[in-house]
């Protein structure tokens, strides 16, 4: 595998994903074992009280763990599973997941995940994850 | 309380939720203990291979479980926590997460949530959730 | 592989198991795709309210999550990840794990487990689990 | 209330827990927002292979994480949910379960913990739990 895992590869590939490119999502650190992924909120993003919506939040989770699982295993993983934990409301302008791998092996990667959102000048923890990224094996799983 | 879950109380709910709205879900069954949430697969919930993104996934777990436990414990709930396992990808038409209380007390219920893929013919299970959904308390938490 | 789930090779795993020994545990089922694992509560199973220590259901689960998955995988595999959700205390003379396959694949096996305590005729859910089961490698992954 | 999270206090919750004193569990640090749970591993201990049965580390990863809790909500806390990761066979002399407490309001607080394996002069991370502790309302939740 010749991938390196930086801002510009990263950042292509978070492009080919039409779901992040619809929800705004912004790579803002990709390097061994570690992967950044923000976004702003806007009212489309919200639930009923003008809260980020819990799917935003998992979301933003689920992918960060993928790219920081990617980011030692290669460009061709999955997640396997993720836990979020929602620790209080998300109301604010940002939201930012930083991924951290725990662990890997040749197959897979255990990573967790903060989410903070900022507030004016605040930054507050606003979830935490974690997860299983497994690499794809060839063939690629049947649909 | 005087909710009583029903689809055009719970379509109420669900139509107040900008996100939710945009990502076009809707809900097919509401009663005590159960929900059904489903949504058309359209490109921009795809992710690089063109099944659906894990956060759409995601999404729908987080917010099936939310209104299974809404339906026992009433609409002013949040969901805690919940783990999702991924167990094919989501290639289809159409994605039903349908929702299911294991048990509730007065301020909480843990709820587990299967997502089936419809495609042609067919119907595959392709996630699993399980979580904690809790009655908000008053004042509402603090943002 | 020539294994075949039935009881007399289920508990002759476990059997093979010291921790398993010490705690009681006694296989009641296993068959592909299911397990069934029980115990008799005594007072070494306890925390200091008179129930069953949730590290004890926590065994439950993970063992029977276990068993389910090596009865479709084969001997040779081992718990990934779980997640349990307590439902209420288990107080009782009795806990009785099963543990259903939801999603295998050459590799994993994704599984549920509801733990039920028994008191008197009655037959209670305590806990829920879900979890990974993972086929072990050659060469065993290092210590 | 009047409790304060010390060596001393958490010790005494600790022996009144039957099954924490047969697994042989020692309090190493308690103090609000952390705790500390170690255990010798001993063959009883082990699953087939002359590892730490899973079910070992779960338990130690309830209690840190039902230890933690409490020292920020008092000691009338149950574990409501945790999950955990298993990252490496737990092969060694001693387990040592590090929990630290990310967020808590008036009734709950989520934590995290990690476990690591003591082996000769090596110490190694073989699992990542995550989970909620909850405060015990009165009345007691029924059995």
């Amino acid at each position: 595998m010749d991938f390196t895992p930086n801002l510009a590869s990263g950042s292509a590939v978070l492009a080919a994903q039409p779901f992040s490119a619809w929800i705004g999502a912004e790579l803002e650190g990709f390097e061994p074992g570690r992967a950044v992924l923000a976004l702003n909120l806007r009212p489309e993003l919200h639930q009923q009280h003008g809260f980020a919506h819990g799917g935003v939040l998992c979301y933003l989770a689920d992918n960060a763990l993928t790219f920081a699982g990617g980011s030692v295993l290669g460009p061709a993983v999955v997640t396997s599973e993720l836990k979020v934990n929602y620790l209080r409301p998300a109301q604010g302008e940002r939201l930012v997941a930083e991924a951290t791998v725990l662990s890997s092996g040749r197959s897979q990667a255990v990573v967790r995940c903060d989410i903070h959102v900022l507030e004016g000048g605040s930054r507050k923890l606003c979830a935490a994850a974690q997860g299983t990224i497994t690499l794809l094996t060839q063939p690629a799983p049947q649909a």
